[in-house]
């Protein structure tokens, strides 16, 4: 019999939870808005308590959230949601409570690591040891994989927080982030380009100058995720990536930036293959959650305690 | 028996090579001018034959190299320094070299990942799985481990040349790396310092103004490492760094940069554990190299081919 498992995306406005075994089989799809954690929460439970009634029992369940998140296994708040300004969200223990309410080993990780793992078992990174997933939407994030695991370290990466080069004739925003002013998110994030230009990203034409820009503040963040990690690819997802047209000009950017200082093929003859859309759309974060499932399955002798 | 090891800490001026098992015990060192491939890599076989006639054999040759290198165990090329523009050393087969004239197993790898596991081995990062090494010399350089192993990747990291904030007006000076002009080894490296201030770093004094810039744009580097790799110690050596009064600016301005991002107690409570001089000092390159010949017997049954 195929073994289920259950996946939960939890975005700051919306949460999707799917059941099923991979990407050619979900059976169960919901969305809902994300309210308290307690309701949310409940909702979630609710909705994987009756598709265990109709499907059989699922395996384990995977959470891939906003954080920040504590990740640390021998952490006593492992599976919290930690210092959110998202009102009712700091301090949650997210992971524990679905554990608790389904008796089933969870996974927990970052939206973005969550991302890269389902890119890596099912898209764009497959058969890669050391990659990044990057998200450009309302804000930036990042997450993937190093020597074959994902990233965690101290915490997790925040990868959107980059201090980069701004120059502030051509460009006088002063940014829109609210702990640094110009960091990459705060200059390159969707609601750093609404700021900016006075529209959301997706009212403004191919041939508006905020593409140019858009493309050189993400090729400078790329060049330093590439001599910092020297990742074998990099995925770039999220809503401002929607616009394609944004692909040449970054790849054109990143090159012209390296300036000729890294010499691999992959960047200098195959580029398209480099900075490449996920495979799976706009689904990676929540089938990402499903990827965090079956790896909890996996490595639940390792950590897991009913 | 003890086993002993060799190591070659390679140098763009000059080799050290070094014969023992481990920080405590070394039985042999020497150091001579980095000349031709041929010559210099014939001056240290002959070295390690000479002790292994006189402490007996050896079980294997660590180095740590200047790059960039090759360090695809797949690539024809493995074990080659690559591109350098270090007149004759451009594309060659080091690591085969040596393993072909004394027929031991042979560990490859650069100098700040091999001084980085020189740290994790007896010194700074014991009990890590995610942390950084830089050295900030002539040049700058950085390597570490993430999730418990060195990284590597597509090629390896080059974490010298992020791209930084560059305030003009209150630092004129165009950069001296001669691929991208202001970046971080541009703006910060040793000869950086010297070409700004038209004196060596060793010759400025504590109070001059040269020490707040370049506490500045190491700092600002450190936090872009900081939020891509979320490493849980950071590791800062090599000759600029001998000035020990950079350290508490650095620190001071790392906090400052983070702007209250980042909530861990590592950083807001503990940072002089968190960046770090090394513990093996300027001896973290060479050990290095011998912690590189202790890990290719532990995987030579995975790689080695005799």
């Amino acid at each position: 019999m195929t073994q289920l498992f259950g996946g939960i995306e939890a975005g700051g406005s919306k949460f999707v939870c799917i059941l099923g075994s991979g990407p050619e089989d979900i059976r169960a799809e919901t969305r809902f808005p994300t309210t308290s954690p307690a309701e949310t929460i409940q909702r979630a439970v609710g909705f994987f308590r009756r598709q265990q009634d109709k499907h059989g029992g699922l395996e384990a369940i995977g959470i891939a959230s906003f954080g920040p998140l504590d990740l640390d296994r021998n952490s006593p708040t492992y599976g919290y949601i930690t210092s959110t300004p998202k009102p009712g969200w700091a301090n949650t223990d997210f992971a524990g409570a679905i554990r608790r309410a389904l008796a089933l080993p969870v996974g927990f990780d970052t939206d973005v690591n969550a991302a890269a793992l389902a890119e890596w078992r099912w898209g764009a990174a497959r058969g890669l040891d050391t990659f990044i997933y990057l998200t450009i939407g309302t804000g930036i994030g990042g997450g993937g994989m190093v020597n074959g695991q994902l990233m965690h370290g101290l915490l997790h990466p925040e990868m959107g927080h980059l201090r980069l080069p701004h120059d502030w004739q051509a460009d006088p925003f002063v940014g829109a982030c609210p702990f640094h002013g110009d960091c990459l998110e705060g200059l390159a994030c969707g609601l750093a380009i609404e700021k900016r230009w006075g529209r959301p990203a997706e009212g403004l034409p191919a041939e508006h100058p905020a593409w140019e820009l858009e493309a050189h503040y993400l090729a400078l963040g790329i060049v330093n995720w590439i001599y910092t990690l020297s990742p074998q690819k990099i995925i770039l997802g999220g809503g401002v990536m929607q616009q394609a047209h944004l692909f040449p000009l970054i790849r054109r950017e990143v090159r012209t930036l390296l300036g000729g200082y890294l010499q691999s093929p992959a960047v200098s003859e195959n580029i398209d293959d480099y900075l490449v859309p996920p495979v799976l759309g706009k689904r990676s974060g929540v089938l990402g959650a499903l990827a965090l499932a079956m790896e909890a399955v996996q490595s639940a002798s390792q950590f897991y305690e009913m």
